[in-house]
């Protein structure tokens, strides 16, 4: 189908999704759950061979997908996530009458999806973006990501037959594959209402400016990673060194690294550098170069590393062995603070198991490190509770520069529910305001409408007058589930 | 002060500002309220002679702007807004514990709203869109329209009042005066966290795409206007041909057209349309030319109606009077919907009393009307309900289209309430997701955060244990006040 035809098909399969019930749609996606776990043993090998990624962290991966499209469905069974508001007709009220006004969130239109290489499955064809698009009651037009095809192919199979096996279009979703100029032609037809896109700053800026750049802009949910930084205060390093060490280093090392939320730079107090360094050289002897997800992302992993070797700030902890096919290696240097204050460079995300340790001589010092940072997707503060009474004004500085921001434990790991948020300020996203990670990702696919006096025969469930879906929403607002 | 010293004192302003309770940021508002309420004397003649709007209309948007300061105060003194969610912590859960993790929304920082020339006190300094910064807790920048200098001054002074009288820093709001320049210089200032304008489409996306350009790109609340289609259905306009003539004229000169959501446009079946006009000829002729709010106002006015009297499809009801001086003279014109559906230069806006009625042969051909439709803020259907039955496919394709889709009465006339949308897909606004009229306007300047694991004794009072605030919250999962 060229991209006319899919957009076509998407608007139509669109008009008639938007108004099926969400329990209509949440019956779909558990159904899709389903066929997905049904088809484990065909999926997992696919996605393991195309990602270079172990058997049981894409096991794991299919669990959180398939966890990931039942909250989502549970979401739109239960239904209050539209943001229902009544304000209903004030006829006496002097000097004017209050028309009758409702409000609530209605789906986009089609949207475009590109899929994620880090995420064969959570992050890509049957994901969390697309998987929250749908549940919106958007139709979807899928990009595949080059470097997983087969299971990329295989997912939107599985999507197909749920959508058969519900009695839906199968417009409503559709498989895209191709390169850069296929992405942006779907980006830029009139019919797409929203983009959502995990991958490199680079990639994300060049969809957000076109679809800027269109005669109608529309918006661009791009995360785009970020270093995600840890501050190491005194007292917590000097009683917890060696189980922070091995937090850090088994975050910093995870998948090789290729985590959104993968911690790339760690501040440290100078009077503790030493020992602290010792434990991160321990436990790196334990850590084998393992494949990446594919030679792009290898290359430029060691090109990033090579830039910075050349830079005589760092001092090398652990460098990086020899580049061989795929496998990443894990690296560490050390700066001190003013000279990582002296330039943004070193704030650059290295996608893979490479991180900066920034040497500070004074806490005071961290303002200014918090002044200068770029938007990060989390920020991690390992300090005793007492050595943050005085801190306020840190912990204010560092919640203006993270979408979250952690006390205890590592960024990796991005738990999917309710109250997460994932996004964060520019570089990190494109849209500081939404998330693409828990239930609040659904949002970025909906938008308000009010109803002024319209029918009741016309309103739709969520806002008649007798509440027959039983949400909760607000009435002269008040909440109520009335 | 220059642009840099704006923000520096906006900025540490803002990080005291943020952390204040609710109740104490609607204390400030209602202190503003109340400060505006007892300067009226003083206030409506300056706007009154720099609006050229009369005493009346002046008098009651002065209510209207205090009505939206307490909406707002009421909204933030009493919290629930912020979408507070929890997660608490499930240290036992298997395979992984799940960590403790909060979310809410965050002030975003500095902001820059510009005035609204049409609405010297409502849209303007103390406007929907300031107050609702405000009450977001952010700094506001605000760009006085130089269309009314001095009554910008002098709210600009009450706001340093209440400011005082509450024992807030001075920085919290900045008035700032000037042309396109310095309103450039502000949204490109690296600590404006977003911008909010209403005005018109050039000006709008002038803004937006420096926005875009910067190198964190902030979000652009543009409000552009749009010709909020009527749709008369055949047996409703039969029924009710005098009242839909008289509601119709009287909304499209209200305030000599110069409302955002005044209909320029209206689609009457052919069957009707020599009864409906002889109707609005009579309507038109209690209207007399009246001031425009500036010369440059009725100087573009002038130049649309020119080039649409260059335009052959068209067939004038009533001409504008010959422009004298700054007043706008109401003009009626007459099109075939065929010739409508050929040309998108017939659904531009022209500010003032200007309309096209759009003559059909068959309520059939509305499908494609509304599929060429940009979008608008506000679409009016005109109908009986039995005529509406076998039209949900086109009450569908309207929804797309518009952000407020009314059934009664004319679209002007836009209550602040808490299902107030104001706003609408492109070209209406730049983004379709937001409102800049009632209670949901202060979402458009906070972003959500999570805190992972956050000492008690950090966390704010929203996100406490045990409520503190008695907001409603959603724990895991359920809405609850507890």
């Amino acid at each position: 189908m060229n991209t006319n035809s899919i957009f076509q098909v998407a608007q139509e399969a669109f008009l008639f999704y938007k108004n099926l019930s969400g329990k209509e749609k949440g019956a779909f996606l558990d159904k899709l759950a389903d066929i997905l776990e049904s088809q484990r043993a065909e999926i997992v090998p696919l996605a393991v061979r195309e990602s270079n990624l172990p058997e049981g962290r894409i096991n794991g991966e299919l669990g959180r997908t398939t966890g990931q499209i039942r909250l989502f469905a549970n979401l739109v069974k239960e239904g209050s996530w539209v943001e229902a508001t009544i304000d209903p007709a004030l006829p006496d009220r002097s000097p004017l009458p209050r028309a009758d006004i409702r409000r609530f969130l209605t789906p986009l239109g089609p949207v475009v999806v590109f899929g994620a290489s880090n995420f064969p499955l959570a992050f890509s064809t049957a994901g969390g973006d697309s998987i929250s698009a749908l549940a919106a009651g958007c139709s979807l037009i899928y990009k595949a990501h080059p470097a997983h095809p087969e299971t990329s192919r295989k997912v939107a199979a599985c999507i197909q037959e749920a959508l058969t096996a519900s009695g839906l279009p199968a417009g409503l979703f559709t498989h895209v594959e191709g390169g850069i100029a296929e992405g942006q032609a779907l980006v830029q037809h009139p019919l797409a209402k929203a983009v959502a896109f995990t991958g490199s700053h680079a990639g994300g800026m060049a969809l957000f400016q076109l679809a800027n750049q269109r005669e109608e802009p529309i918006p661009v949910y791009a995360e785009m990673g970020s270093v995600n930084p840890i501050f190491c205060f005194p007292n917590k390093l000097a009683q917890e060194t060696e189980s922070l060490a091995k937090a850090f280093i088994a975050s910093l090392t995870l998948g090789v690294g290729q985590f959104c939320t993968n911690p790339g730079l760690i501040f440290v107090p100078a009077s503790q550098a030493k020992a602290f360094e010792a434990l991160l050289i321990e436990e790196l002897k334990g850590i084998a170069a393992a494949p990446m997800l594919h030679p792009g992302i290898a290359q430029a992993y060691y090109d990033s590393i090579q830039y910075l070797e050349s830079r005589e700030e760092l001092r090398w902890i652990k460098v990086a062995d020899p580049k061989h096919l795929l496998n990443g290696s894990a690296a560490l240097a050390e700066i001190q603070v003013a000279d990582w204050l002296k330039d943004k460079q070193f704030q650059k995300e290295v996608f893979g198991s490479f991180a900066l340790m920034v040497v500070y001589q004074d806490v005071a010092e961290l303002a200014e490190v918090a002044k200068q940072l770029h938007g990060q997707l989390t920020i991690t503060v390992w300090a005793e509770a007492e050595e943050l009474q005085s801190q306020l004004f840190l912990i204010n500085l560092l919640e203006e520069k993270c979408g979250r921001l952690l006390f205890k434990g590592a960024p990796t790991g991005v738990e999917v529910g309710h109250a997460m948020q994932h996004g964060g300020p520019f570089p990190a996203t494109t849209a500081p305001n939404s998330t693409s990670v828990g239930a609040y990702a659904i949002k970025r696919f909906a938008r308000p409408i009010a109803f002024q006096d319209m029918p009741s025969g016309l309103l739709p469930d969520a806002l008649q007058d007798h509440n027959p879906l039983g949400i909760w929403r607000q009435v002269n607002g008040i909440v109520t589930m009335k």
